[in-house]
């Protein structure tokens, strides 16, 4: 679907909408409503299994959002986490430099110096998109982060955090004593962060509020985790830098070993493999949608010494966005806070042998993902229209109704409320015809209804059997009502990641 | 325990710690280690369960934590959510007036104004806490809300949000064209709330960051919600204002049928029982500790037309402490926000007919009951000690151990491995001494330990038994390993309430 189409199916079905829409809505901030926050909820469950469940030494926390300026400081936030921006000298109107230059720098501007940026604004006859004036400002940069000052007197300075990693390394420490005392060790954080966007757009892909889910892997670089093994043989669909130069958009889908024999080191390329599974086999994205997209050393931050982004091709916003990363961020960040705290963060690897331990950082955007879900799994299908879910992703697991409300209603509030109390979504609908009750389960993504008729009365409350209903087939069959749960139960768990 | 006992036991083991504790530590904000992120994330499940799976019209939704500024101007937040200040004119510190004058006034200040709260300063001869100077300024109002202004120029003002409820209020137009089109409808939030407390101290109990469960109930007031049919007879713990002014401190055990022949609602009655179920049956608090304080005209918020709030006694904090409330908070809201926005919040109670709903709302603090579950249920018995949590809140649910790690680990592993899958949150645990495994497992609430010996592994793999110990009772019982999963299962999950 286009983005107005899909972005409008989403509000009605009241998935999301504006935040203070009953005001005119706030730019760049969403309110999840029930399918929705159910969603979201079952996206984060699924993402912990699979990427903090890799190991026992791996540890999901939940931290403040919020951190004293000196830490912001140490990180280099302060200083570098800006956005260029463009001002149009006629009609005062500002924009995120990006956004003016998308169509003559559609790969970004990531690493362009102000002087750069202005240069490509001048040769390319940029003009304003507002007023169509070509008097376009010197790009200046703008600090994306919010400060909540502490305190009566607003004196003691605090920010909002804008990644969640800067929490996991002010966690090291303690985690380091909660644990085992050994490397790798990982702490994962699924949580808001908070940037002030000049130009909010796209929907769930560029808010001012939104969660991240982000796995920090500490470890020595001389015993990384993550070998191949035999996955050397796996594809991975990248677009390296080497064939971006030369025009190239879409992925080479190339042996792990390969990228390994290429130069990039193991673990990493391990890692890489590890999100594509988790895109390709959990969230179920057509693996002809994903591409990881390699940063150039002047697009990627300076402290990450490799950097892919995970991108999926979505109809909706016309073309591959990114919806997570891998990023080899060396002992860049331990380092720093080590400094600015005065705290050693080195650990011991042996008799006499320190280091400050590495990071691999694993980031995933659960809204962004949230909206990719919609984009490619949620479709018409001639007059229906259905929201292909995995099992495990589903808002609500089972619709149970009554053929016919008067008559089969106690039976089936009663199968209903037995399988919520096993933990099963279940949802109860009595609402209209049966045909449209499986129309409002399919376009919520429901993979399973249950219908109690005649026959399960008949039958008996103990061996009544009930009609089950599968979503992406239609296909239908009668099955012990007391069965039900075993039978559907374990599809609606989220998948383990295979052991390491 | 006492307060800096327990406090040094949860840092101990990683369940919270102060954010940026390498930093030194922010005042008022906490970060949640993995047993206190669990804790946490099962205590809002467990709520959720309760209070929103009562009624198939009570939503969860999750909204923004930000809203833009005519929100908040009008809720009446940017005028009244404000807190009175003290400030020493000799040392110039500054102090919540509420603090310094506990001793004189241990009831609080609410209500009273900033003549009235100098007029106890000077009456009482209040002394700065800090050097003890008499010199005590003029109380000043401070408005606790941080300001989040958006865009480049940070014109567009916004706030974060204080209380989760205008959030649902915002979300009430959208969630009754979403929900069934009738009342009561319910919606629920449980997120992040900011307040710029000036003296953040025990622990969770003032956090300047912290997470609310709350859930506002719109009816109409012609039918509410809420029938005590024979549960007339249950008693309710209340401290009314009346024995309030007589000094009173301990609560009147009063049958909710006597309470309504008071004066109060029928449908608020069966709210203050259905919160008293939630805190004594399925938190386990002892009833003893729990009371329900009623706040005088005074002392409540003006658009609260009844207020009791929910208080526990804990050690560690030296009293009752408010861990949630009951507010009939009438039409104000959904007025206010009519107006505000120039959207028509009336809904339809007939032929032309129309009202604009009341609100019932039920808050609960996620961090203070979080503290609560330990203060409570954390104790030293003999030389153990064991959290005694109920299953279903527990962040670990069940230790797997081999008794001899070389000869056992890979059934114990298989074990641990195939509870997971079933979606049993399981720990592994081959180090050091069982007795030492079962210590760490009992301090960390886990309610059963899993022991795998050589009887297990030459019964044979799919035979095998296993040894279960349960928390509390130290009691022991060899169980088939496949039984398991089935035999715990149900106590892991949280109770539903009794249908309405």
């Amino acid at each position: 679907m286009k983005l107005d189409e899909l972005y409008a199916l989403l509000r009605r079905r009241g998935v999301l909408w504006p935040t203070a829409e009953i005001y005119g809505g706030a730019q760049g901030l969403y309110d999840y409503g029930p399918l929705g926050a159910a969603l979201k909820k079952k996206l984060e469950r699924a993402w912990t299994s699979w990427f903090v469940g890799r190991s026992p030494d791996y540890y999901l926390i939940e931290p403040a959002e919020v951190v004293p300026e000196a830490v912001v400081r140490a990180s280099g936030h302060l200083e570098n986490f800006t956005d260029p921006e463009i001002t149009c000298d006629s009609c005062r109107a500002v924009f995120r430099a990006e956004t003016v230059l998308e169509k003559v720098r559609p790969n970004g501007i990531d690493g362009l110096a102000p002087a750069q940026i202005e240069e490509v604004v001048r040769s390319s006859h940029v003009r304003c998109p507002n007023c169509g004036s070509e008097a376009l400002s010197v790009p200046q940069a703008f600090n994306l982060m919010f400060d909540v000052p502490f305190g009566v007197a607003r004196t003691e300075r605090a920010y909002l955090l804008p990644e969640t990693a800067q929490a996991s390394y002010l966690a090291f420490a303690r985690m380091w004593e909660v644990g085992r005392k050994a490397l790798p060790l990982g702490v994962a954080v699924v949580g808001r962060v908070y940037r002030n966007e000049i130009a909010p757009r796209q929907v769930l892909f560029r808010m001012r509020s939104f969660t991240q889910a982000e796995l920090q892997v500490f470890f020595d670089p001389a015993s990384p985790p993550g070998r191949l093994g035999p996955s050397a043989e796996e594809k991975v669909p990248v677009l390296r830098v080497d064939r971006r130069e030369q025009g190239a958009g879409s992925p080479e889908w190339v042996p792990a070993g390969q990228l390994v024999a290429s130069g990039l080191p193991e673990f990493y390329v391990e890692h890489l493999l590890h999100m594509l599974r988790f895109l390709r086999d959990v969230l179920g994205y057509p693996a002809e949608r994903i591409r990881f997209f390699e940063k150039s050393d002047k697009e990627r931050a300076f402290y990450n010494r490799i950097q892919f982004d995970a991108e999926v091709h979505l109809e909706s916003l016309g073309g591959f966005k990114e919806v997570g990363a891998v990023h080899y961020r060396g002992d860049y960040d331990l380092t720093r806070h080590g400094e600015g705290s005065g705290k050693d963060l080195s650990v011991s690897r042996g008799p006499g042998e320190r280091l400050v331990p590495h990071v691999l950082e694993l980031t995933f955007g659960v809204d962004r993902n949230l909206w990719a879900l919609a984009d490619i799994h949620l479709a018409k299908d001639g007059d229906r229209t259905v929201w292909r879910l995995p099992p495990y992703l589903a808002p609500v697991s089972v619709g149970v109704f009554p053929l016919i409300a008067k008559e089969h209603r106690p039976f089936a509030q009663k199968l209903a409320d037995e399988l919520l109390a096993a933990g099963v979504d279940a949802e109860y609908d009595e609402a209209s015809s049966i045909g449209k009750r499986y129309a409002r389960m399919d376009e919520a993504g429901t993979p399973y209804d249950l219908t109690v008729d005649g026959q399960t009365v008949g039958e008996g409350p103990d061996r009544g059997t009930v009609t089950l209903r599968h979503r992406d087939s239609k296909a239908q069959e009668r099955v012990p009502a007391g069965a039900v749960a075993s039978r559907i139960g374990p599809s609606l768990l989220p998948p383990r990641p295979p052991p390491g």
